[in-house]
């Protein structure tokens, strides 16, 4: 059989965690916490399943955790969002990516991303008959060059991916990049997809950057998060898009043929503790900038050059005093010989700059696993 | 913004439960039951979700669930399933279905579908590209005329889709019909996704005519199932995909970059009482009959006409004596005057038989529901 995807294998993170635990390493590459979220929520769940709530959500999602995610983010990001028409809860993030992607782009279409980035977004492009754009972050501190950005629409351009904080790098957006952002698709039918899962966990005082910030941005965008980052429980797979009206319609009708509904009790749950705890996601960036600066230091007098790190979980490390494989080989021989599980950077660029010597550490691990990792790291 | 999917509004299950939520009436449309599965079931999710079973699964799935589902197949159906490579979990049976058909289909290529069927596989072949080709179901008992299947075979045909036992209807293959389809395809190109949802949920002594008992067949298609209807929990959203390792690469490909995994603890949780209760699915067929008897007895002596059911758990009805309205225009009258929400049959085909008269209802309710709809229907 002839494969849709050529160019796509099995993804780097299922790749990287069946090695590391063939290799019984410590697996600091796939981003998920070893540490679980509130007991409450779990309790919360358990009284949804128990009380019936087992049946089919409406698609577009349970109406009082909708109504949840509309609170949150108009209390966040003074923005209007409505419960009924705007928010659509997915099975996770990637859903919601997909399904945006799905609903806008046309055959031919162009769609910007910004490399590095995440894997899903191109591969969903494709299946849905466009054509990936990819324009390079500065490789200095992975910030966007606007002008590059604007350079690369064409009047076959449908869609912007945008992602802040970032993954891999960790960079996150100043409120310059929304307007910029603004300008160049101001007067066009660009429309812009923000990648918004780290949301909540940005360091040393910043605030997150969410297009919905930003009026005027955010009549054309899909902002997409999801509760795993939030609430520790990458493998619930509850996300959620918020878009306008119109662009959300767009949406639904082809996440109801995706998935149609997610798991209800979580929604139940969620919708629960958020209401209960409005502000859990205040105490996130204390608790993973205490985990950056712990595996820092942890690194410090080793031969890795440590990358700053601004937002979401994962540390990027310059190896090249330590060996000058690429990176797939370095992160091979590194799980073999050292124990350590990472990620190569290069797997999320369509071209890598040729000579980048850097690996991805994600560091929403317990201490033990951190000094564990550290110490076998150490010896290099 | 422009539509991608011009014909699709919103589900007629969604437009239907609203309905029945706004005229609090009793809601016999959308196909979920109004009871619980074991406690066991629940308690095993608490229990995984309390050991820290909450991050990302493999995309594939869990593997313990993979090798049940694997053994589960083997035992009932005598056929081989790898759980490593034939086996995909997903987020429901409607991920699996857009997975099989976005991994195969391509630009232009022709899906053959048999109407009256599940309104997910058109807009799921239309944003992949393909043309949905239609060809109904014999009109008296909704079996498949082979020949018609034949005849609307093209050299652009990819795929062809079947389900049984068989959604609205309740009609059941015969061993015949997997040689039928078998014979249709053989040395073709052609591959067949097969929507078994109802597979344990068959009448009257009769045996689940699963592709995979078909080893010629099977080689070609993909198998698609879940846990919602054999669970009781329509709600879970985890469904698989069972398919020879070339066609189930493909097919995770596309899974890995629609929602990449499923909620971990509901794996964790059906791999064991899959392993504890292997037999659990045996009830299901008494069951469900006698909800199907007990539904029947109920309407015998009003001026609703039943139709033959001989699986899933679906009642159709033909309402001409009762009124000349189209479907449609019934069911909105039902709901809003008898208080009892059903779903037109119509919104199964894309040219419904232009003086067809039937109405579907879901018979997965209490007693005490399934009276009170029937009282409320006998004034008619
Ligand atoms: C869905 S597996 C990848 C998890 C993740 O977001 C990452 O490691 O970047
Ligand atoms: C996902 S809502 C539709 C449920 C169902 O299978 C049906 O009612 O036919």
């Amino acid at each position: 059989i002839e494969t849709k995807l050529p160019k796509v294998g099995t993804t780097i993170f299922t790749v990287m965690s069946q090695l590391a635990a063939s290799h019984d390493a410590v697996n600091l590459g796939q981003g998920f916490p070893d540490f679980d979220g509130p007991q409450a929520l779990r309790d919360a769940l358990t009284a949804a399943m128990n009380s019936g709530k087992n049946q089919y959500a409406p698609a577009t999602g349970w109406p009082a955790l909708r109504q949840q995610i509309a609170r949150k983010c108009e209390s966040l990001y003074r923005c209007r969002v409505d419960a009924d028409t705007d928010v659509t809860v997915t099975s996770g993030a990637t859903e919601a990516l997909f399904a945006a992607i799905a609903a806008v782009v046309r055959r031919g279409d162009e769609v910007i991303m910004l490399d590095p980035c995440y894997d899903c977004y191109e591969p969903a492009v494709e299946l849905n008959g466009g054509i990936a754009v990819h324009v390079g972050l500065n490789p200095d501190d992975f910030s966007v060059d606007w002008q590059r950005v604007r350079d690369a629409i064409s009047p076959r351009t449908r869609l912007i991916i945008v992602n802040s904080p970032h993954n891999p790098s960790g960079a996150v957006f100043d409120p310059g990049d929304l307007d910029a952002l603004a300008a160049i698709t101001r007067d066009t039918d660009i429309l812009v997809l923000s990648d918004e899962v780290y949301e909540h966990i940005v360091f040393d005082g910043r605030e997150h950057q969410s297009v919905l910030r930003h009026e005027e941005l955010a009549a054309r965008s899909f902002v997409v998060s999801s509760f795993g980052k939030t609430y520790h429980c990458t493998g619930w797979k509850i996300g959620y898009c918020i878009a306008p009206r119109a662009l959300s319609a767009e949406l639904r009708k082809v996440h109801q043929y995706l998935t149609f509904c997610t798991f209800t009790p979580a929604q139940v749950a969620l919708a629960e503790i958020l209401e209960k705890q409005p502000e859990h996601y205040l105490q996130l960036p204390a608790f993973y900038q205490a985990r950056r600066e712990y595996f820092r230091e942890l690194l410090a007098s080793t031969r890795f050059r440590l990358l700053p790190v601004s937002g979401a979980y994962f540390q990027l490390v310059d190896y090249s005093e330590i060996s000058d494989k690429d990176d797939f080989g370095f992160c091979e021989w590194l799980v073999a010989n050292a124990g350590v599980a990472a990620i190569p950077v290069s797997a999320f660029y369509e071209s890598p700059p040729p000579d980048m010597r850097l690996i991805r550490f994600c560091f929403a691990k317990s201490d033990e696993i951190l000094r564990t990792a550290a110490q076998r790291m150490s010896a290099l």
